[in-house]
């Protein structure tokens, strides 16, 4: 039997992912002394409610109110509570105390992801929170380490399980984003208020702690532009993939090089439903899974795949961050900061380029595909493909057809003025949606 | 203008990878130092021929033959010579000068491994080779660190880009096996000797790899089980699609309990075609891509998919772990050895439990579907369907049909039993094909 120096780890949070950790902790503890070169010893587990009811279960004596007192003394402390606060307070506690700290909390990193960095980077600590984004698929260490040799162009994720679920159904059932929702509630997939799933600022989140890393450049939550799943339709969905295409909430993070300003780049970060081709990896991620699509200089396209947020998934991934904090306190020496060097600008949703696919319903006449196509190109943006769907109306004279128009790249801004003239077009009835492509 | 520390390192090795390696070294020198903390000055590129033509170009001042001399003050000396000698005596030699040491060597580390880990062990060195498994998808150090505090329980992977292009041509076009190679040869998918890829030996080293990382137990690359594709036909690629599979040449680890010691495990690895699910991610992983299919406890099914070798792709591996290298010399302390704690003992292929495909030629008459039935069951392989094709016959007499049987779970061992009985049953008239299915 070897013996190991112990280290004293404190949970913050008994949830779903706390029990689950604690109970890896408890029950792997020979093993993962092994595999850390140290003894990993649960020493408390703080919680709100002492008496709540937990699965699986925490040993009573373990269970504290007094999250401050756990952390002194503590090697390593695990955070698994979420919110901004305490969460943060307890952090910077854990940071100055001298302890390396492990983070699940997406919404901690996005809002205040500088302050803990910095915070740790001055003792010499070490942040981990592989946790944060896509739940047991390993894409922190990945970006930051395996592919810190390179450059990384550009990151499609599917990060948030729930509207992954909810447009899928969508897809294979037929289902109405409502009734779609209600499933995905029942099935635990969607909490009580799916605002924050639905409405994109989940994703939003991921999205700003992918692009930090990938870019070397502090990417401030309020910079990422987003959009959520609430105004895709069911005929959205149908009539993508009649035309080859599933409709994705992506995360969306790219190095874009700025305008007139050749050799020099900035940072884009969007969170929008879009487009993407039924032969690209991503359009095959069904049900609540989760992946993430990583584009890089000399690596080429790489995905990582799996199940995003569930308490065992996240718990793998928090004892994979333990191991490794272990590891480094048995090396000894200081952690190595996240690194901001490149420190690139943010750019505008405006800046960024990429494919649209605009559904118009047209007046059914000679030459209105002629004045369309002439728009369109008045503004700069070029038309891949015209699809022309049959006719319908009361009689001739108002007889519509509709047309789908899918271009090349183009930029954000050239689009959204083409709309504007489209919509003041007499030839044109209405635009009736305008949806990027991705992944082409 | 940071200053940082410089590290020198040696390059073994000036082929495909290793000028990508000195020209991404050469030109993206000051944004690998801020991203490493180090400097990392190419010293030197060790090649057996100092006038061969390199693309990209290596300058000739950096070009020497005598490797021993460059290891010589080397800080991280990284080798891309392949092959086993003289790779295993300068990597040692390396190591015991107190280098680290880079290495994108399947071959070697398959065969020498614990040899050479025990080496860096005893003078605390590294040894990092994210590039021998996968080209540039990061699945070593996902497996070493992120699922560390995890436990592994099997590995599908698609690590042979020759072999899988094969087969995707031989499923997407009808090609025979012989055409789908002379285009590979042709592309540069194959080498001009194929065997190493068709034969499955490359994938047999790195299943050994992926195992004795995802199991900490030593597994020589003689324990690998090995099947490669000369044997498989249009008519099985035809066949398996029609009945919802596509083949692909997959390496298998597996931790398995040991029969008649429940609680005891021991480890599989194995190399042969398979029928994939086409429901399966790993079936839609086309041409010369790779992919691993990871299950663990907690994690639950993960995958990292990419390009599979290639010159450029392999090298963002090499810098990844060149910074990980120079991260660690930055901060100092020994290395984490490679961890064999587990040490589980390796089964045979007879030890396997998977699902089986075997397709009968049989006399087509009553009564033969119940008499092959009662074979199976009377070997305790569970059948799970059965279809039966057309008979075709030049008259009533010796008319025959072709039985495609999908069996349950079942040992290797039983299964072999149950062939050999089929071989000797009258109503047989041949065993066309056993296949094995997994991913179900």
């Amino acid at each position: 039997m070897i013996e190991y120096r112990n280290l004293k780890v404190a949970l913050l949070g008994g949830g779903s992912v706390g029990a689950q950790v604690a109970d890896l902790l408890l029950t792997h503890g020979d093993e993962l002394a092994s595999r850390a070169g140290a003894g990993l010893e649960l020493i408390g587990v703080a919680v709100r409610n002492a008496d709540a009811v937990r699965t699986p279960e925490i040993p009573q004596h373990l269970i504290t109110t007094d999250a401050e007192a756990l952390i002194h003394g503590a090697d390593i402390v695990v955070e698994l509570m979420g919110g901004l606060e305490p969460a943060r307070t307890l952090i910077l506690q854990a940071i100055n105390s001298g302890a390396d700290v492990i983070t699940a909390n997406k919404a901690l990193l996005a809002t205040h992801g500088t302050e803990l960095f910095d915070a740790a980077e001055q003792v010499g600590a070490q942040l981990y929170y592989e946790a944060a984004v896509a739940g047991a698929i390993p894409i922190i260490r990945p970006l930051r380490d395996s592919l810190a040799g390179d450059r990384v162009t550009r990151i499609l994720g599917i990060v948030n399980g729930t509207t992954n679920y909810i447009l899928d159904r969508m897809d294979t059932t037929g289902d109405s984003l409502e009734e779609a929702l209600a499933v995905a509630t029942e099935l635990g997939y969607a909490e009580a208020d799916p605002t924050a799933d639905i409405g994109g600022y989940d994703a939003a989140q991921k999205a700003a702690i992918l692009a930090s890393l990938a870019f070397h450049t502090t990417v401030p939550l309020d910079a990422v532009y987003r959009e959520g799943i609430t105004e895709v339709t069911l005929e959205q969905v149908a009539a993508a993939r009649k035309a080859g295409y599933v409709v994705k909430l992506l995360a969306i993070c790219e190095r874009i090089e700025i305008e007139g300003k050749p050799g020099e780049y900035g940072v884009s970060a969007r969170v929008h439903p879009a487009l993407v081709p039924l032969g690209h990896p991503l359009a095959a991620v069904h049900g609540g899974n989760n992946a993430v699509f990583v584009q890089a200089e000399a690596a080429g396209d790489l995905m990582f795949y799996g199940a995003g947020a569930g308490g065992i998934q996240t718990a793998s991934a928090v004892l994979g961050d333990l191991v490794s904090a272990a590891r480094r306190h048995v090396i000894g020496g200081p952690g190595v900061a996240e690194s901001t060097h490149a420190n690139l600008p943010m750019l505008p949703i405006s800046s960024v380029i990429t494919r649209f696919q605009i559904t118009l319903s047209v007046i059914d006449e000679p030459g209105v595909l002629a004045e369309v196509a002439t728009l369109f190109a008045a503004h700069g943006v070029s038309v891949e493909a015209v699809s022309q769907s049959v006719a319908v109306g009361t009689d001739d004279t108002d007889a519509t057809a509709t047309l789908v128009i899918v271009t090349h790249q183009a930029t954000e801004a050239s689009l959204s003025a083409t709309v504007e003239a489209l919509e003041q077009t007499a030839v044109v009835a209405s635009v009736v949606s305008v949806l990027r492509v991705e992944g082409l």
